[in-house]
């Protein structure tokens, strides 16, 4: 048998297609497919496809904004620091960005970090009102999906860097379940400690790009069926830590009565003691690793903040056994929290203090983060409520370890109560 | 200043927008970039951008075949071999897929390979007659490519193992220069001459997908100005080593006449000794490294095909001495090559010694590629001509060691000319 009706598929048409919008990705691959599914009897050429459904590059053509502590091949990776001023482009991409790629995101280039990751701030200015702090250590990412410059950012967290600054911008981010992804090409502080976030404008997009990422389902995308059972939240107060603001003592009262009016079932988070411990444990744990991820920095600390030089040098001087206790307490911790978890869907509470301090000189304060950081579990920050002068307030979700896709569902969920 | 002029930018409205084609991947990217413009002086969200003008994701939404030697995440490498059958998921892209996937392409699947990249052949057919074989070892991407099946697959070369299923199956195919990208997660043969290989319908569709993993210029793309030096080929005959059919010979004159009508100064290659030389050290060197690299298979040499068993054991048994002079030679012709192109564009010959052969039970002969493949020369494969037939005949253009540019612009100018 001798056939030629098989003819090859100009390269240079489809792209100028893709180029035009005559043809969309989604196209292009439901072509290929058909055209597989056509000559492949006869043909063989393949060993094995994509899964049938499997949304290959759904974020195909998302232009991404990427934390500069997170390597990207073709571009430096400088650390908000001027230690990595000559800094050359990186060969590889970190292990997330070649996730992010895989799911179809395109990095347009690298946001502004605190130095290494810590607290002294770069340039950036929060997109509601450009006099107040973006918050850290993601500044630049959470900044710039405030402003819309990108629809899509990664941050990472170690105490607060992406639940704050997401807060402060009135938009919403995923931190990931520590160790939910590799690390490899991200210039960490604490092994323990830092685990992956995102950034979008709001939860209901966290949950199509945690699909994307993840290959889990869109929680949030169209024909998914509305909640059927109440969520069970634990609404935690903070109360004994004593940092929340008037502004957010109210945005609290108000998540409480939007979820009541949803149909949650609310207790009260018992045990502050607990994270007021956890919240202790947190810097010891931070500072002992960050001396050691970070010896070549402590060696040039007069190239270094006075902020991160302390860290440091703090961390170098912290005992093994100081440090042995607090990973003891937060193991605890990680015990009593995944039971009490157990009768719940998510813990609840406030992002931040408050609105965002005025000044770009200090990011704000990562308390309301530390314990949960320290337990490593998967946190969503809410956006929608604002303070009497129209700065944003972020509430807090904390789920399940390794549970982000329940999680987001959770999130989504309160951020619709909000708005109705 | 207090201002909430910027509004986030909602990625499920943009994904919805470039899945219904509202939006192009281009359009979202300058989007972004517009944007990051108007908003950046006061936000200052940003380190370091990719270069203006760079096409961020060129290829994005393209759908790419990956022969099944190289690692793509989330998919089994079975290498053509029982050996791999069980082959859990990657968990990482190779390296090249990695820059593929950087340029926008997306791995749709995995192609047939013979036998660990060697010549037992899969099921794949040719598709320009379904009862010839498509030439080996990258075998299905060739195919594919020939059947439409996707614009774009990836294959390698250690022997002629892109060239001649390009010739066979009627598509173009560069084979890079060695070491011009990484191999890692390739399942590879020989370090010194294992070479990244990609399959498209032409010459011009490979000079654009060059350029978008290169970030060189397009040489076929609009508005790139006629070729005002004319070409300086050095044509290969081939005559001493004897394989060359009459279809494949008179392709040889056609492709001469067609050089000559479109102003290329063409002289007769002088080194046939030198290339019949190299075709014998190539084995050599082949096997040493082969039963090496897959030292684990050669230990297991009951479950290859006798072909593969073959090779290992005797490259186990290849001395040192004769690896060592084999390496000698090619460094001797690498020389001499280099000193001859320094007077021409390109070498010009078959690209194997007819059509592909009938049968699906062997590969045909990569005798045509060894010695190029010895030196690390690119190597495009133009198609165009046809014997009595109607079976594809492919010409070979190789290039200066890292030019695959201007490799590529010779090859346009050939495949110009063959059609005018």
């Amino acid at each position: 048998m001798s056939t030629s009706l098989w003819q090859p598929w100009s390269l240079r048409e489809l792209v100028s297609d893709l180029d035009r919008g005559a043809t969309t990705p989604a196209q292009a691959m439901a072509r290929s497919a058909a055209r597989i599914e056509a000559t492949e009897p006869d043909l063989k050429a393949w060993v094995v496809r994509q899964e049938p459904g499997t949304e290959v590059g759904r974020l195909g053509g998302v232009p991404l904004g990427v934390k500069d502590i997170i390597d990207v091949a073709g571009l430096p990776t400088r650390c908000g620091s001027s230690l990595r001023a000559d800094a050359t482009p990186a060969d590889e991409d970190a292990a997330i960005v070649s996730a992010w790629r895989r799911a179809g995101a395109v990095p347009v280039g690298k946001t502004v970090t605190t130095e290494f990751a810590f607290f002294s701030p770069g340039p950036t200015a929060n997109p509601a009102a450009t006099d107040h702090t973006p918050g850290g250590s993601s500044s630049g990412s959470a900044a710039a999906v405030g402003a819309g410059q990108v629809p899509l950012a990664l941050g990472s967290q170690t105490a607060g860097s992406v639940t704050r600054p997401a807060a402060y911008c009135g938009v919403a981010a995923l931190v990931m379940s520590h160790g939910r992804f590799p690390v490899d090409g991200v210039t960490g502080l604490s092994e323990s400690l830092d685990s992956h976030g995102v950034y979008a404008a709001t939860a209901s997009d966290l949950a199509l790009a945690w699909s994307a990422l993840s290959g889990e389902p869109d929680v949030a995308g169209e024909g998914v069926p509305d909640r059927v059972e109440p969520l069970q939240v634990l609404l935690w107060s903070a109360a004994p830590l004593g940092v929340l603001d008037p502004a957010m003592r109210d945005a609290l009262d108000t998540t409480r009565a939007a979820l009541e009016a949803s149909g949650a079932r609310i207790d009260d988070f018992p045990e502050e003691q607990l994270v007021a411990d956890l919240t202790v444990a947190h810097p010891v744990v931070m500072a002992y690793e960050a001396a050691r991820e970070r010896a070549a920095e402590l060696a040039r600390a007069d190239q270094l903040s006075d902020p991160l030089a302390g860290l440091l040098r703090a961390g170098a001087e912290t005992s093994r056994r100081d440090y042995d206790a607090a990973l003891a307490l937060v193991a605890q911790g990680r015990e009593r929290v995944a039971e009490l978890l157990g009768s719940y869907s998510v813990i609840v509470g406030a992002a931040a203090p408050g609105a965002a301090p005025r000044g770009l000189g200090a990011t704000g304060d990562p308390v309301l983060s530390r314990a949960w950081q320290a337990l490593g579990l998967p946190v969503v920050t809410v956006p929608g409520l604002r303070d009497g002068e129209g700065m944003p307030l972020g509430i807090q979700v904390i789920g399940h370890h390794r549970s982000e896709t329940a999680l987001l569902s959770a999130a989504c969920t309160l951020e619709q109560s909000l708005v109705s």
